[in-house]
């Protein structure tokens, strides 16, 4: 099924969406954190009057399981050029994500455009190591979608890091499906944690917090991907994304807060 | 007025709280955005059982005036470490700020740490520019605070920025009142917009979202304060602020998406 499918949501009432959390998505049992913010992010794209996402954060309450989810959505205001949506993601009345979005258009348009740096330097997309999905690492999510890594990152090389840990590669959808704004919002949460790259003595850094900025829809082709944390501190990380298109635009900026297990 | 005063609020039923924007915090007319979150955090505080803010994103619908404003909170999910909350601030019946935050306990404590980088290098305080309010720039609410700016940045010397703008210096409040986790939420909006530095064909780039993520409780002292934007495209800019205490610890990291008006 495409990604477009597996992040459907029907109406079943005033502000109220039926999705469902299809298999195989998960890491580890528990359903993907961009996989889940697409389908919550779609249902409050209905709810809004503007289609494409600006801006969305989701805080992670409860892991997600393959199963019949349900959203609530609110448009607090619906403006001429932006919506606000809050949305509410739950399995059986038990909460997984709480949402906060802003909706508009995202057509590529003549702006001010002023980039200071460049897209990140991945190595081609052939030289690229593909990940294949497992039932370990990589997890099973990772057949839905194409992820190829560069083989110079620390995760790959398993040398260790010099400098800010980071994460590159290429990111697309499987058999050329279009890659939307809802589905950018998978690509920020597509690709292995930073912090595998740190050697950090734990074996996962949960998702707080995941904001995502969409600047443009993406031109089709293969995406540009980064991922890097500076500050492993008071028991949390960050890890900033960008995601450029094959144009060379930057389409996504993204953050993320991960916990640090307490030993 | 204390800051803890001018941001206080009051339960007046079930999730519900009353709050009043002073004047003077004012940008031309209109409420600074982190004055603004720092109310709305306060009454989301006192719903959460967990007294410090984490991650919290605002979404800004309307501009705020000085005059009494509503507070509706509820609580997603409250947890043993963390508490998950939403928050609506209305003036008037109009909505001004869509909430959500995740709340627990920041006292510092030991945990693993791994920082890339350090803190930004800022001229001592003494070597900086006072900013003193103004009926134009600077805008009435830096009167609130204490501000110094840089004078190595391009928006006090007056020469264009080489790389990537930049704005930074100190932020501490008047009369020695302690900074709190929610003061904190002050400061991460408190400087002149990067924007300026770039002379921007514009007159103001307003805030649509703010997401400040906080690490520990600063100690007492100045706070050391870096914003910096990269990105220009798309019609948005990105402006990453960074909060470090006065013991070199990072306190706080934001990001915010701010709107570059139409010609």
């Amino acid at each position: 099924m495409s990604v477009a499918g597996e992040t459907a949501v029907r109406e079943i009432g005033p502000g109220r969406w039926a999705g469902q959390i299809h298999d195989r998505w998960d890491v580890a049992g528990n359903a993907n954190g961009g996989y889940l913010m697409a389908i919550g992010a779609r249902a409050m794209a209905a709810d809004a009057q503007h289609p494409d996402p600006v801006t969305v954060t989701a805080h992670y309450v409860s892991p997600g399981r393959p199963g019949p989810v349900e959203i609530e959505t609110s448009c607090l205001k619906g403006g001429k050029r932006f919506s606000t949506v809050r949305g509410t993601m739950t399995s059986e009345g038990r909460p997984l994500l709480a949402l906060l979005g802003t909706y508009g258009d995202l057509t590529a348009r003549k702006t001010l455009e002023r980039i200071e740096g460049h897209p990140p330097e991945v190595a081609d997309v052939d030289a690229c190591i593909e990940l294949a999905p497992t039932e370990s690492f990589p997890p099973p999510f990772v057949g839905k979608i194409e992820l190829r890594l560069d083989p110079r990152d620390a995760l790959v090389s398993g040398r260790p890091a010099e400098g800010v840990p980071t994460v590159r590669g290429w990111f697309r959808l499987r058999d050329g499906e279009p890659i939307d704004t809802l589905a950018l919002l998978i690509a920020v949460d597509a690709f292995p944690p930073t912090a595998f790259s740190m050697q950090l003595p734990v074996a996962w850094t949960p998702t707080l917090e995941l904001t995502a900025h969409l600047r443009r829809r993406p031109a089709p082709g293969w995406l540009r991907c980064q991922f890097s944390t500076r500050f492993v501190s008071g028991g949390f990380l960050e890890e900033d994304g960008e995601v450029w298109d094959s144009t060379g635009a930057l389409v996504a900026q993204s953050r993320q807060l991960a916990l640090i297990p307490r030993g």
